[in-house]
């Protein structure tokens, strides 16, 4: 029951002495069994006995002597072929019902995989009502047909492939910053600070059942966390390098295919960090080594998305992984939209925001490679930017990456440090008071630093090609409607 | 700035040939620093040229000629022991300030470390308001003192610890997980189901300044996560191993040093168990795996807080580290305490809950090892837990790990997969329509499942003795107040 390894051992142990009939078959999963091989990593003859497999059938084809059945247990996309008499078949055993088989894992005859598992003994566990079960054997559903059933959708090829290729993205997340040295810090969920009004808020109070001796339980009004950016500067001020990966919201009155109201947020902050240069550095060896982990762990998972979901992406993310990201100024970007043949609804100005046309001309025009756009305006962004001190147009030294598809994926800044800029621009704001340990940050050991937020979704996304966030959630909530 | 490995690599190629003056000084954090050694593993001599290291001063002494400076960059509890030239001494240079030190790193002639920065350049990046500082040099400041500075107190040495082992030990759990095959799913943070009735919950509503046609943004009402059980049960059959390691949320009208409104739990959920023997091993396995993945990465950081926090931690934690948990069931626990000499306040009996007086006696008289209390009455739990089909002391398939020092740590059991009894529960509930979605689940090729919920924060009190919950999270907000 425990993962591919310890299956493998013992496998190996079992196949290295006389197997007792009476020891408990060795389980094994799909994963463990097709990934046996010898030390060189070539494919060998191999039998094992007495070995039992678990999972869902995901099809079944009846010859005149023979049943061949592909079980699933959802540890890869491929499922285990159990090859049986035809005498074991019966009504129960079809499409969806769990099954436990035992038998031998053999080499398999077929190329189309290396074992099979010979079944001695094959048991219903589970059956399935197959006129119910909203998925029909062999067909393929729309991805909006699936979101109808956020509690079987995962019994899918396709969503089976998303959330192991999610899994494996978030392992990879948390490997890459461990093996740089970041200490991971787990941000208030349940916040008093909107970070910088980046986006409409959640409030969060005790339910109504519940009789709390003060007007409001936390004293002052609460929300849910649009950033943990701030919690993360307070880190960096102890340790050099800090990231967290948790849940965002955003209370956005929108039903879009490219938000959520509840998402997944990466981001670090870096003490003694100087230049943008170097924070887009790490943003682009976070965006490449995360998605080379993946398209190396799950290689089958990422192909089905592309094949089926979105042909040309393969090609599309090679093209971003092989070439170094692209460097713009936001004046130059200014320059390139205002002479761009195109006619856009907003008219580029410098000053203004840029909006999505904009977005996706630049990254076009760039050649369809990321492209960080660096030194915005500072009357864009909130208080907390590094001023440029350049004149007379003002810029902060903030950086966002547009990437091919989805848009901005990172946003992130270097981080006034300096006190006395920083109380001018709070003055300025009337924020002195509620920032008041923000600048007691910069009083006591103050270092020059900076730090980005990446969308988790918006990032898998991009590496699946997935048109609708919707799609790549464990659960299919929409804005204002909560399925579960 | 790129964590230890890199580092190391940055230094050795910058030892093999004569360094060009000109070339970026290689800059070293403490642990890169610290741990430099030859390849079987011996302190070797050593010398760096050009290496640069920045952090923040801990201690500075100054005498006759030589100035020693401490600096720490939060990569380890250790400081690099800088030693400069007297001449470089300035009022600026003092505790709480932060530096940039360029030098060489030579092999200390001290015993108290492997190597030692000899300054050829010091640069105080920002200094310290020494008098606003609200901690002293050499001084050692009482947790709660600690907790009025949440935005300062991880520069302590006590709060770094904690909070380096709080990320090791969030990585070990994640290695652990993947190391066996499970599948890793974000639960939903919104959510409107409440599993259980297990707390009190929080509401969500978007805050009032923003207008959203309809009256509630979400159709229905929804609340923060108490659990991600459900969900995961969801995706427990698609996938035959799942975890989860995420914000929960309980509304507990509470000040207690025990309790939490937000704090982190890790779940499982495992498809084809049968047994609550299976569960435990699993649970006894995830307790040892990753405080063992702790004591060995961090081994400082857990001894600062055993010595200065919890005198005796130590012996605790290794003793139960070395013996296998115990088993007892819920009637004998309750004998047990019937049996005991002790006058409890409440009186035990079958068929009542075990309060906490009653935990710590059966830990005690287990002899302070970790022990599963199983097979609780099934009026005590709810309603989606494996009916043991006994009497005439009814129960069902639970399991709690009860823990000195902290008591309940883990809950789990396996699940009612059997869609008749679940249907006949619900019924009798008048939950049917409200968790048709659950049936569903067991009509379409049930199995036989379970799974348990640890709490994180209860983990790292176990590991580390801290007796306030509010001191092993990073930031130290208390159930009635939110300081940041």
């Amino acid at each position: 029951m425990f993962g591919a390894r310890c299956l493998l051992r013992a496998l190996r142990s079992c196949s290295s002495a006389p197997c007792p009939r009476q020891r408990p078959a060795a389980r094994v999963s799909v994963r463990g069994a097709l990934g046996v091989q010898s030390a060189n990593g070539e494919r060998v003859k191999v039998q094992f006995r007495n070995i039992s497999h678990q999972g869902w059938i995901r099809s079944i084809r009846s010859q005149k002597e023979v049943l061949f059945l592909h079980v699933n247990d959802g540890s890869s996309l491929e499922s285990l072929q159990v090859v049986a008499d035809s005498s074991f078949d019966s009504r129960e055993l079809a499409f969806g019902s769990s099954v436990e088989v035992q038998g031998q894992l053999v080499k398999s005859p077929s190329k189309k995989q290396n074992v099979e598992l010979k079944a001695e003994k094959i048991e219903v566990v589970g059956s399935c009502d197959a006129k119910a079960f909203p998925f029909k054997y062999k067909e393929r559903h729309p991805l909006e047909y699936l979101r109808q059933y956020p509690h079987l959708r995962c019994r899918t090829n396709v969503l089976g492939s998303v959330l192991r290729v999610r899994s494996e993205a978030t392992a990879a997340i948390h490997s890459f910053f461990k093996d740089s040295g970041f200490v991971h810090i787990h941000t208030p969920v349940i916040t008093s600070n909107d970070c910088e009004g980046a986006g409409e808020l959640f409030q969060v109070e005790p339910s109504s059942k519940i009789k709390v001796p003060e007007e409001n339980f936390f004293n002052i009004p609460v929300f849910l966390t649009v950033s943990g950016q701030l919690h993360l500067e307070v880190m960096s001020g102890a340790f050099t390098q800090v990231f967290t990966f948790g849940p965002t919201f955003r209370a956005e009155n929108s039903q879009s295919r490219r938000h959520l109201a509840e998402f997944y947020m990466v981001e670090a902050e870096i003490s003694f960090l100087e230049s943008l240069q170097d924070l887009m550095q790490v943003m682009e060896s976070l965006f490449k080594t995360t998605a080379m982990t993946v398209l190396s762990n799950c290689p089958k998972d990422v192909e089905l998305c592309h094949k089926f979901l979105a042909p040309g992406q393969k090609d599309r993310l090679e093209h971003m992984l092989k070439n170094n990201f692209l460097i713009i100024s936001y004046t130059e970007a200014v320059e390139i939209l205002k002479q761009a043949s195109q006619n856009f609804t907003f008219t580029p100005e410098w000053g203004a925001d840029l909006h999505t046309e904009h977005e996706k001309y630049l990254v076009k025009h760039c050649g369809d490679i990321p492209v960080f756009v660096i030194n915005y305006p500072l009357v864009l962004k909130p208080f907390y930017m590094r001023d440029n001190e350049d004149g007379p147009q003002h810029t902060v030294a903030a950086v966002d990456l547009l990437v091919p598809g989805v848009g901005e994926l990172f946003g992130g800044s270097l981080r006034e440090e300096r006190y006395h800029l920083l109380e001018q621009q709070l003055a300025r704001l009337g924020l002195t008071e509620a920032y008041q340990w923000y600048l007691d940050l910069r009083r006591f050991g103050s270092v020059p630093h900076g730090g980005f937020g990446m969308g988790f979704e918006r990032y898998l996304q991009c590496i699946l090609g997935i048109d609708n966030i919707k799609d790549v959630i464990p659960f299919p909530r929409f804005t204002h409607s909560c399925l579960l």
